[in-house]
């Protein structure tokens, strides 16, 4: 294998999908990276595609110590193996050879206070540490993905040249990377990135389910469909492949793949991070929980064929007028889109006080506009909001956002109840509405629920009307009524 | 104070509101009792409580080591205490006087994990221990509560015969208690209980909503109108403490109490637990998460008052049959509970399988039938399905709950449809028949959200025609079909 004529810019270790291809990316943008993994048929592999790729400055090698001294001062490492434990191991395996000042990233989705401890320790070694969220899938990691680094702030300076160079580029608004803030911060800003990225996948699978079951659209028209979306407010990656992907044919059987496809979804742990978070902070996410529960509900797959035998497949089948339905849809998908994002900002608000990380909202809808997997024109609207308004309290009252809500709001409550008469569900629809419903009523019934809590656990109440905590002798009271 | 003549059959430290309830009720079964209480002024006001009560026997004490000294060995404590650090400090006080074979139960909300590990240190001290749920409240600590009890089955052993007696007496069905079962199981269940006691208030709140805001139902009908309801399938302490409340006029200002009191719903924190361990469990439970949400969103009352500005409170104002909004609200309360508890029940038994603990569903449904907030005719219900089929994979289908829900689903979705249309929302409800129409759906959408993983993550998906794991390359095909 070549070596390098001078030390290398960088180094990346743990060469599976995603680190092969963000290598080739690094080298291609002309810094010159030494690689290395613990198999070493994905270093000759890597090796081979940089070659063929149109010789790119890569290099690799199968052992770490040459690995990192090969590398120049202060040394940057990025690591893309899996969260938790293979993250500790290749630290472990590194350090002995690294020296104070240099550099680890690791670039995976680790859970935020993982990065946080290992901060911390490696600190203690004298050496430097970031976690930094990469999103965009294989095709974004070679071509330019969305960066969320957090942690040190020194050791993004050391590379912030190459970020930038590496992200995805945005024309108006730039190279898809911007420093997140302290700590586990980067870690944190992608693993709700993917919690919206479950709510956008479920609310883009009950669209298609309504038109598909209840509108009756074969798979070519939901392909125009989805196409023509793509052109206006909902454009973005995932309604780009979703139009592609009811264009594609069976190559095992007749009919359209999609159709083949088992209705059973996998996950892997940032939506259910994302939930449970939700739950620490007080903070409502019904969209994104509703998103997870859809994919436990998939995996059920024989109980639900077992109950569907009990209850029937659906009720009525009601009439629809295609063209209206195919427009209601589209406004409800969007509509319920607004709650989704909003429950995810806040969120991220929510945390970032928490933790005292100073998380600008509007600069992370920017960096989310290119490479990753929610990217959407949509998202310069999010910025915009936040340009507009810094305190924003949630997405839902800002004055663009608020306009389009009451536009779609009659078409969105139409799909919800065509849905539930058609025996459908849309639980991120439906919950996305019952979200806009809640935060926009003054009064809820929650008077009730503190009353029966003053009830049965003496938990006090507050008044409407004056100051205070109060508590009522509600059982005596009552009992002396029915006497 | 006088002191016990021989040693007590039981200690108790704690005294705050369930502590001493929970004192007076032993006391009064018959078991001499000795109590303690860091703040002593709560001792002498127990002890005075004890003796106007009926001259009860038992003995309170100032100090941790004549407390422990005056109870039979070996020795049983009940601690009712604050959860976390303050439990870890009373057992530290104690167990310097405690001697092998002496056992320690917290009764508190704690959580499961907490119970283990004390568990573990303790019995390397050759002490005994045990995490008891308590529930009922005030009311139900003094006359009879529904206990969970789970940890060391010999330290249940020491006190079961006190536990049969203090515990509330269901007619044919026997004592709320039972050996819950290892580790931290008892604590566990206490904090689904506690979960579908959210849910439950939570689709209360609901039906009062519509009830009362679609409906135009004044406090005087709300009243009869759930007094009405706890005469029948939905009669309940939780029922029937809404009827009291609907029923109590404000002694500070005209009008009815309940109108009074602020819209913001405090909690602790096993709610929150509940819906975290569903993420945890891969069980989806949206009924209890919405009425935890709805908690969340209550809590915001000045973004909603400010909100309710910006988009108007309601829609438009729908004529309704009352009686027939009654019947079906009344149906629509009771179907949506059912999913409620399916998924409570659902969580108890993943865990259950994750931990081996082997708990008994039907057996569960027994105890809470008495003593516990949820305590409802409806749990009948529940344990008589289990003993049916102890395997059952969901109450739904249930033959006896299948039919009450098909017989209820129309109601169910006009008080859905008419809630959204009203602007109202009832997340609770439409939750519960999202996860109605998605469990009872042989094929979900969730073909194209894998489909969608495996276009941008090569993530694979499973075929309905054929065994195996595909990968397709989608991007390029489709990019193919569009050239």
């Amino acid at each position: 294998m070549a070596a390098p004529a001078k030390p290398t810019r960088i180094g990346l270790a743990g060469l599976a999908v995603m680190g092969q291809n963000l290598a080739l990316n690094i080298a291609e943008k002309g810094f010159p990276i030494s690689v290395y993994n613990r198999t070493s048929s994905k270093v000759d592999e890597t090796v081979e595609r940089a070659k063929a790729e149109g010789d790119l400055p890569l290099y690799g090698f199968h052992d770490p110590e040459s690995f990192v001294q090969s590398i120049q001062k202060p040394r940057v490492i990025i690591m893309l193996v899996k969260a938790g434990a293979p993250v500790d191991q290749t630290i472990k395996t590194l350090s002995v050879y690294l020296e104070k000042g240099d550099c680890i990233i690791d670039g995976g989705n680790e859970w935020y206070e993982n990065t946080e401890r290992r901060e911390k320790s490696m600190a203690e070694l004298g050496l430097l540490y970031l976690g930094m969220g990469v999103s965009g899938g294989e095709e974004g990691a070679r071509n330019g993905p969305s960066l969320m680094p957090g942690g040190s702030f020194e050791a993004f300076k050391h590379i912030e040249d190459i970020l930038i160079k590496v992200a995805a580029q945005v024309p108006d608004s730039g190279p898809c990377v911007t420093y997140i803030g302290k700590g586990g911060s980067g870690n944190f800003v992608k693993m709700i990135h993917n919690g919206i990225e479950y709510g956008d996948m479920q609310l883009i699978a009950e669209a298609y389910d309504v038109l598909r079951t209840v509108g009756k659209l074969s798979n070519e028209e939901l392909h125009q469909v989805f196409s023509e979306w793509n052109k206006g407010e909902l454009l973005s990656f995932l309604i780009e492949i979703t139009a592609d992907i009811f264009s594609i044919k069976d190559d095992k059987a007749d009919g359209y793949l999609v159709d083949k496809v088992l209705d059973k979804t996998g996950m892997k742990g940032t939506g259910k991070w994302t939930v449970q978070q939700a739950a620490d902070l007080s903070v409502a996410a019904p969209t994104i929980a509703s998103s997870l529960d859809a994919r436990f509900l998939s995996g059920l797959k024989e109980e639900r064929v077992e109950a569907a035998k009990v209850f029937g497949s659906g009720l009525s089948n009601v009439e629809v007028d295609k063209a209206k339905l195919i427009d209601d849809v589209r406004q409800a998908l969007y509509a319920s889109k607004i709650c989704s994002y909003a429950q995810g900002m806040n969120l991220i608000r929510a945390k970032s006080i928490e933790k005292g990380w100073d998380l600008k909202l509007g600069e992370l809808a920017r960096i989310w506009k290119g490479g990753c997997i929610i990217r959407a024109v949509f998202l310069d609207r999010i910025k915009r909001a936040y340009d507009r308004n810094p305190e924003l309290a949630n997405l839902l009252v800002d004055p663009e956002f608020a306009k389009e809500i009451v536009e779609r709001q009659s078409a969105w409550r139409r799909v919800v109840c065509l849905a539930i008469n058609s025996g459908i569900s849309t639980p991120g629809m439906s919950s996305s509405l019952a979200y806009f419903d809640s935060y926009r009523r003054e009064r809820l019934p929650a008077n009730l629920v503190q009353a029966q809590r003053d009830y049965f656990g003496a938990h006090t109440y507050e008044r409407t009307d004056t100051e205070g905590s109060f508590h009522t002798e509600w059982f005596k009271i009552a009992k002396q009524l029915k006497n």
